[in-house]
C-alpha cells in the first residue's frame, strides 16, 4: 500500500521552487543593493555611527508584542520553539534587536550609543506581487541622547545618505514633525483622552487622500464615504478643528517660516512649546550641518507609527516619478522614516532611555532608482568570454584569461559544451562586452581576434543583407596579443 | 491567582539576552568580515562568476535529507511549518539553495552557470564556545561543466581569493585529490563494496592522527586503541593495504612529481586512469593560470565529505599558526574546501548535472587573520569627537564636524550628558584618535584645540608626575581653524 499524498520512495523528486514570498536575487539586483549600502555606510561612518549586526533570531518575549503565552506565537513573525522550549522568532525589524542589545550591554557601551545596521528582516505575512516576506532594511539610531541635535544628525545623515545612494538633490525630501505639537494643541482644546488623540492622528494621516474637507469631517462628527460606510469622527469642537487644520497646513515656506506658522497655532501649551523648541533646535543644527530648505522641511501633516513615536518624527519621501507599463505616472512616496521613541529599552530595564533613528528599505530604494533610470552603471555587465575551440590550446586560453584578470577585467574561458553556437549564446546571456578568439592561426601569428558584442548586437539590428554582414564581420578585429588589454578597455569603456 | 511561571502582567520585563548560539557582532568584527568579502568578491567577479542570493528559507523537501514526513523535521536545521502546511527550513549551507535555484531556472540560465554567494547559514546544533548556530559562508560553484579545467579555475580562484583576503603567500595551501584514484585502486584490489570503500576512506582520513601504522591496522583487521576500544578494520589484504599506503603517501614534491608517484600506484584501472587524467588536466590549467607548486598541491591523503563528492576534492589549509593564552602553538587547519558533486540537481530533475565548487567560512577566516596579527588596519578606529561645552556654541561644533566629514574623516559632536569626564570616557570607549575642543576663547580667536588621544594614552602610561603631566598637556595643540584638517590627518595617519 502506498500513500499518494507523501511520496517517500527513492524516486521522489521534490519540485524545485523557492518558498512563497522569498525572492532569488541575481547579480543586477545585488549590485544595485550593494552600491546603495556601501554609499550609505560610508556616510553613516563619517557621522561617527558604528556598525552592529545581531543574529537573525530574538527570543519572542524580547520582540515585544509576542509573549510566549500561546501554543505558537507566530502572528506576523516566523517563530519556532528552541530545544529548551523557549520561543524564538526571526527579527521583523532592526529596532527590536537594537533595543535588546542596548539593554543587554548598556553598562559597557559608549553613551550615547550610535549604531547603524543593515540586513534582512522577515515578516510572516501574505506575500503578493512586490510584497516579500524577506527584505533588506538599513537603520541608524542614537540611543541615550535626548538632545534635539541627535534628531538633527539623524536627519542630516539620512539626507546625505540618500543622495550618496544615487538620488540626485531634489529627488527626495525629508519631512519633519513633532508629535508634541499636536498633543499640546489638543490638550489646550480639551481633547485629552488617548482614544481621541489617536482618532485625530488617524484623521490627519488621511489629508493627502481626503483633502481638508474630508479631514474636517473626521475631526468632527464623522464622515460618510462614497460607498455609504460611516467613519466615526474624533468629536472635536469647531474651534479645535480649525486649529488642527491650521496646524497641519502650516508647512509653507522654508523651515523658519513653517516654525513661525506653527508658533501662531500651538504656542501657549507647555507640550506644544516644548515641541516647538525641539524643532527650532533641529532646524538650527540642520542649518549648521549645511542641510538646506529643499532637503529637509518641517511638515506638520506628517504622522508616523501612531502609538510608537514620542517626539520628533521624520519621513523620507521620494519626489522621483516614473511611468508604469500603461503609461500612468507613478510616484514612489515614502522610502523610509523614523523618529524619537523612548520605551523600547525601558521594556527590559524599566529605565527609559531616549532614542531616535531612521530606517529605509534598501530593495525598495533600489527598485525606485532603477525605475527612474538611475541604476548604477554596469550593474549587469558580464565577463569577457574566451572562446574555447580546442582542448589543445587550453593553456593559451587560460593565459589570456589571466592577463585580462590581472588588468582588473572580468574574464573567463568558456568551459561548457563545445561548438560555436552555445558559446555565443552563453556570452549573450551573460551580457558579455566582448568575445576573444584564439584559433591556431592567431596563436601562430601572436595575434588575437576580439569581437565587440555590444557593437555586434547594435549593428545586427540595422543590417538587412546577411551575406554582407558575414563578409564584413562588424565589430570584429584581429590585433597583436600585446594590444589586447587596451583594445578590451576601449570596448568596455565605450 | 497568578501563574508564576509565565508572568504576563504589565510589569513583566523580559531578560535582555541574545538567543543561545547567536552572536552580536560589533564594528571590528564586521569590518574584518567585510574586508574579506569585498576582496574575495572582486576576485570571483574577475573570474566571471556572478553573484546570487537566495532567501533564508527553502522548503524542507528541497533541502534533501529532510522530507516533511515527521511531526517536526528539525533535526539539525531550524524548521517551521508555513500557513499552507509546507515545512520550510533555514538554509544550512549555500549549496542546497544553489541546487534548487539551478534546477528551477535551468532552461534560461547561461550554461555553465558560474555563481558565487555569501551570507548567513543556520545550523540547529548545540552551541558552545566558538560554535555558533549562525555563521557566514562564501561559496563559488560552476554548474554544468564536467571539464577538469572547471575544477582548476575554482582552485585558482580560491588561492587568489584567500591571498586577496589577507593571507600572505605561504600562509595557506590548496590540497587537491580525486576520489576516483582510490576507487580505482580498490576496485583493482578487489574491494568493491561501498561499505568497504567507506571504511578505507575513514581509515585514510585518520592518517594525520594515527600515523601510517595506525592506518595500516584500520585498513586490515582493525585497531585496538589506548582506551581498549576495538575499531573493526576495512579488511583489505596485505598487498592492497600496501598500495593504499603507498598512494596516500604519494604527495611528495610538486604537482608533477606527485602525479608520477600516483601513476605508479594506481595506473591500470579504468577509474584510476580517469582520475589521473583529470588531475593532470587540473595541474596543466593551474600552471597556465600561474598557480605555483607552493600554492596548490596534490595530496592523495585528502578525504572530504565521504558520501558527497564524486571526483576531484579540494581542501584549503591554513599554515598560519598562533599561540593560545597558555602559550601553546595553535594551528588553524582547514578553512574551507569543496570538490565535484553530481547529484544535487539530479534530485529535482532526474538529470545529472556536473558541478564543482569551493566554500569557506568567513568568520573563521577573520578569526584566523586576527589571531595571526593580520587584521585589516584601522578595524576598530572610532570617530573624532568634538567636545560639547556649551549649547550656545552647538552651531560651531556642527560646522567643524561637517568640515571633517567633508574631508572624509569620521567625526561627531558629543551629544550625551554634559561634563568633561563622560565625554573623554566616550572618546575612549570609541577608540577615537582625537578630541577637538572649541571653547569661547578658541572661537573668538579663530583657533581650535586638538588632543591626540593615542599619544595621550601612550604618554600617560610612562608619566609618574601628575602635576607635570597636567602642566604640559602632552599631545594637545591649539592651531588656526584653517589648519584643522591637516592636523587631524597627521594624527590619524601617524
Amino acid at each position: 500500500m502506498t500513500d499518494e499524498t507523501a511520496p517517500k520512495t527513492e524516486d521522489f523528486r521534490p519540485e524545485a521552487r523557492a518558498p512563497r514570498g522569498f525572492a532569488d536575487k541575481r547579480a543586477r539586483d545585488l549590485r544595485a543593493e550593494k552600491s546603495i549600502l556601501e554609499a550609505v555606510s560610508a556616510v553613516y561612518e563619517r557621522y561617527g555611527f558604528e556598525a552592529l549586526d545581531t543574529g537573525a533570531f530574538e527570543y519572542a518575549d524580547a520582540l515585544g508584542k509576542f509573549l510566549p503565552d500561546s501554543d505558537r506565537p507566530n502572528e506576523g513573525v516566523f517563530a519556532l520553539q528552541d530545544d529548551d522550549d523557549q520561543w524564538m522568532a526571526l527579527r521583523y525589524d532592526l529596532t527590536a534587536p537594537l533595543a535588546r542589545f542596548a539593554a543587554q550591554n548598556w553598562e559597557t557601551l559608549p553613551k550615547p550609543f550610535r549604531r547603524y545596521a543593515f540586513g534582512p528582516v522577515w515578516r510572516n505575512e501574505k506575500p503578493g506581487p512586490g510584497r516579500f516576506r524577506q527584505f533588506i532594511q538599513c537603520d541608524a539610531d542614537t540611543v541615550g541622547s535626548a538632545r534635539p541635535e541627535a534628531d538633527a544628525e539623524i536627519i542630516a545623515m539620512a539626507v546625505e545618505g540618500l543622495e550618496a545612494a544615487g538620488l540626485p538633490r531634489g529627488a527626495a525630501v525629508l519631512k519633519i514633525n513633532n508629535r508634541k505639537l499636536l498633543n499640546g494643541l489638543l490638550t489646550q482644546a480639551g481633547a485629552t483622552s488617548e482614544g481621541q488623540k489617536l482618532a485625530v492622528l488617524r484623521a490627519v494621516d488621511k489629508l493627502d487622500r481626503l483633502g481638508v474637507d474630508g479631514v474636517r469631517l473626521l475631526l468632527g462628527e464623522g464622515r460618510l464615504d462614497d460607498s455609504g460606510d460611516f467613519t466615526k469622527g474624533a468629536g472635536l469642537a469647531g474651534k479645535a478643528i480649525d486649529s488642527v487644520l491650521d496646524f497641519v497646513q502650516a508647512g509653507v515656506g522654508g523651515r523658519s517660516a513653517t516654525l513661525n506658522n506653527i508658533a501662531k497655532v500651538v504656542a501657549g501649551s507647555a507640550e506644544g512649546d516644548e515641541g516647538l523648541e525641539e524643532l527650532a533646535k533641529i532646524d538650527a543644527a540642520l542649518t549648521s550641518l549645511g542641510v538646506a530648505d529643499d532637503q529637509a522641511i518641517i511638515d506638520p501633516s506628517i504622522v508616523r507609527g501612531l502609538e510608537y513615536y514620542t517626539g520628533a518624527v521624520f519621513e523620507a519621501e521620494l519626489l522621483l516619478s516614473t511611468t508604469d507599463e500603461k503609461g500612468n505616472k507613478v510616484t514612489f512616496g515614502s522610502i523610509g522614516g523614523g523618529g524619537r521613541y523612548d520605551d523600547l529599552v525601558a521594556r527590559f530595564t524599566g529605565q527609559p532611555v531616549p532614542a531616535t533613528g531612521f530606517s529605509f528599505g534598501v530593495s525598495r530604494l533600489a527598485a525606485a532608482l532603477r525605475a527612474a533610470g538611475r541604476e548604477p552603471a554596469s550593474a549587469a555587465r558580464g565577463p569577457v568570454v574566451i572562446i574555447n575551440f580546442d582542448q589543445a590550446h587550453m593553456g593559451e586560453y587560460f593565459a589570456v584569461a589571466g592577463q585580462l584578470r590581472a588588468a582588473g577585467i572580468p574574464a573567463e574561458v568558456y568551459l561548457g559544451t563545445s561548438g560555436m553556437r552555445p558559446q555565443m549564446k552563453y556570452a549573450d546571456r551573460r551580457l558579455s562586452p566582448a568575445a576573444i578568439m584564439l584559433g591556431g592561426d592567431e596563436i601562430a601569428a601572436g595575434t588575437v581576434t576580439i569581437k565587440d558584442l555590444d557593437l555586434g548586437r547594435e549593428l545586427a539590428s540595422g543590417v538587412a543583407d546577411n551575406a554582407a554582414w558575414k563578409a564584413e564581420r562588424p565589430g570584429q578585429q584581429t590585433i597583436p596579443r600585446g594590444d589586447l588589454i587596451a583594445a578590451v578597455r576601449k570596448i568596455i569603456g565605450g
